[in-house]
């Protein structure tokens, strides 16, 4: 598995790595640098990979324009303290380091991650408070949890029986990378022939699933799990839109039969924006087909991507002549 | 934050990464390389870090000989197989991989990690059956829970209201990164001026620490958390020196109150073997000494580490004369 290239049999150590994967194309920032997607590493020692002792978020850019940047910055640096982190840079010069991947990267629809790692300790100790913590950013293109055909029809879902981390061990609160129990969940997704999956809460209530919140409407009311999950952007989002609409929307417990017995069923990622559902474990949700109340969020939540008071252009440079 | 270097007033995108952490000595093994640790690095893209899509194991080195490396490598596989990951290598090539990083490494007293993770798709599709799995393993210098002096006193630890992750989300017997619950407990700990945290399960009752599971010993006999803690080798390694030496122990429910009125407490982990408790939330356990019980199995586990029943001798070339 390597070429031999001592006396002793062993295999020769290399000076540099190389890595022959294929990345998408984009701009990271690292260390004070900003890089090509295929060089944005780190080390596998970083507690961020070893003990998933990170937190993130992603805010997206549509035709040009950051969308809701604010809110995930609130919630970005909200995470960062309650993980006792601290981070080189204020809430300023974070949003000019989005920017400048974003605008590096060339993307008017991207995907825009900022994340902070605990870091390393130079002695390696195990304590936390000896690392040293580590701001990373990058911009790829976008993407959706949804392709246009599962846009247009509705995603096949699965309820999964695995139970989403509760909150008494991890907060959701704290945008986190621990995705085993999501995974697992997709998997049993697969399983059965579905798209995606639901996870469910400590009670058996339905919570959310990888990536994304998720919505039941019945008789013109929308409700969403209110615990458990993520606070997301997206799911904000839909409570203000539905405000403009004037539209009933709460947060309560969401049971699996309330879910399949939905009129409409919809989902909301930053990665995607709001998705219908319109399978759940094999059964039609409503009559099967995209609702009028997804609909109506759904081209509401795009117009307001030109919306001022909700999105920020990005400063491209002019094109050459 | 970064020198400016076009005419739109952008910063420069550099061919390279330049990383000026330290990083301890050792070799990892990555896509067919053996390499220094300082280049030992993933992607930031890869699921294993932005979903804590990975699994793990470590085996120490200790005195030039592995412990217990073939019950590694069983729950590294397992694991493996339990995420439906496939790994390039079969059994005997991820020990030849170990040895290698091990002997290049010089280390005879060794923390030797192997892990597989998610990787990522060449189209960074979503789906984690498109993603290609990468194997990778590393071996730095030993470390251990306890330094020599907590090893000679006894750890002072506290019992966070943290809850371990529960099984019904992520399989403890899947060895993973999810270590936001262990390390927001290790911050209770630190708070509570101890030197180290055990989490409760979802009931309430004992469960495991960062990196370690526990044992309290009340009239001569053995207890240890039965269920919602990883399988530790060195925790299995404790039932087989009880068997030896004629010791009651059994896996079970233990209650904080228990663990508290305990005659003797201590932590198991590969990093650092058997490790004495002797206060717990500032109280002490038993006289506040280590106990001749811990004392007994310490020896003996240690005495065992020459054994070849359950050690195997690293091949380090002879040194040049």
């Amino acid at each position: 598995m390597n070429r031999t290239a001592n006396d002793a049999g062993l295999p020769m150590v290399e000076s540099r790595h190389i890595d022959r994967q294929a990345y998408p194309s984009g701009v990271a920032y690292m260390d004070g640098q900003y890089l090509p997607m295929s060089e944005a590493k780190i080390s596998i020692l970083d507690w961020g990979f070893l003990h998933s002792d990170a937190t993130y978020d992603t805010v997206h850019v549509w035709n040009g324009r950051f969308f809701r940047l604010d809110l995930h910055l609130d919630r970005f640096f909200g995470s960062v303290e309650k993980l006792r982190m601290t981070l080189p840079f204020d809430r300023n010069q974070v949003a000019e380091i989005l920017h400048n991947c974003t605008v590096l990267s060339g993307h008017r629809a991207a995907y825009v991650e900022m994340i902070c790692t605990r870091g390393v300790s130079p002695t390696f100790s195990r304590d936390p408070r000896d690392a040293v913590n580590r701001f990373m950013a990058f911009a790829i293109p976008f993407g959706s949890v949804a392709n246009k055909e599962q846009m247009q029809r509705g995603l096949n879902i699965a309820i999964s029986d695995k139970v989403r981390i509760p909150p008494s061990s991890v907060d959701p609160a704290i945008k986190n990378y621990h995705w085993l129990d999501l995974v697992r969940g997709l998997f049993d997704g697969y399983d059965r022939n579905a798209e995606t999956a639901l996870l469910v809460d400590i009670n058996g209530n339905v919570a959310e699933g990888p990536g994304f919140n998720v919505f039941a409407v019945k008789e013109g009311r929308l409700t969403t799990p209110a615990s458990g999950v993520l606070p997301g952007i997206t799911r904000r989002t839909v409570f203000d839109l539905c405000q403009r609409l004037g539209l009933s929307v709460a947060a309560t417990d969401v049971s699996t039969a309330a879910l399949r017995e939905a009129d409409e069923v919809f989902i909301t990622s930053t990665a995607g924006g709001i998705m219908p559902v319109t399978t759940i474990d094999g059964g039609k949700v409503g009559d099967g087909r995209v609702g009028p109340v997804t609909t109506q969020l759904t081209e509401l939540y795009w117009q307001m991507h030109e919306d001022p008071e909700w999105s920020t252009p990005v400063r491209y440079p002019a094109r050459a002549g």
